[in-house]
């Protein structure tokens, strides 16, 4: 079993509402100290031993489903883990 | 400046609907081996150097407002980076 690891965020130079929005409510609970805040997404994924050529397979699966390329950035890491 | 990496996941007693749904979608697209996903959230927090206290800090925002310790676990990366 492989265990995928995937960060999303959105690329910097675009705008990240939700993350204002935390930082708001941040700085409102007293969390003045908070400068900026980005949300992205972390995904988990559990392959199985079949799978061939884990590297491509996750790219590929970033670039068509997970992430979207124009406003994101994706980075991953992969982790063999015993079967259990 | 510290920068604060924070991972919100869903714990593991808990559905994840969401990941059950982009599962369905990469078997549709073919990638069969795919066995499990589960998505959670990425936080980037940037705190400037007036942070007192910081880890006790990331502590309570975690607990107050970023993630629901009811069904969510959270681990975080403190990382100091240079003023810019």
């Amino acid at each position: 079993m492989y265990k995928v690891k995937v960060y999303i965020t959105l690329r910097e130079s675009v705008l990240d509402p939700q993350g204002t929005a935390v930082k708001g409510s941040l700085q409102t609970l007293g969390y003045s100290s908070v400068e900026d805040v980005r949300i992205g997404k972390y995904l988990e994924l559990t392959l199985n031993e079949r799978t061939e050529n884990i590297d491509q397979a996750v790219q590929e699966m970033c670039d068509k489903l997970l992430a979207n390329p124009v406003i994101e950035d994706y980075r991953y890491e992969i982790e063999e883990s015993v079967a259990q």
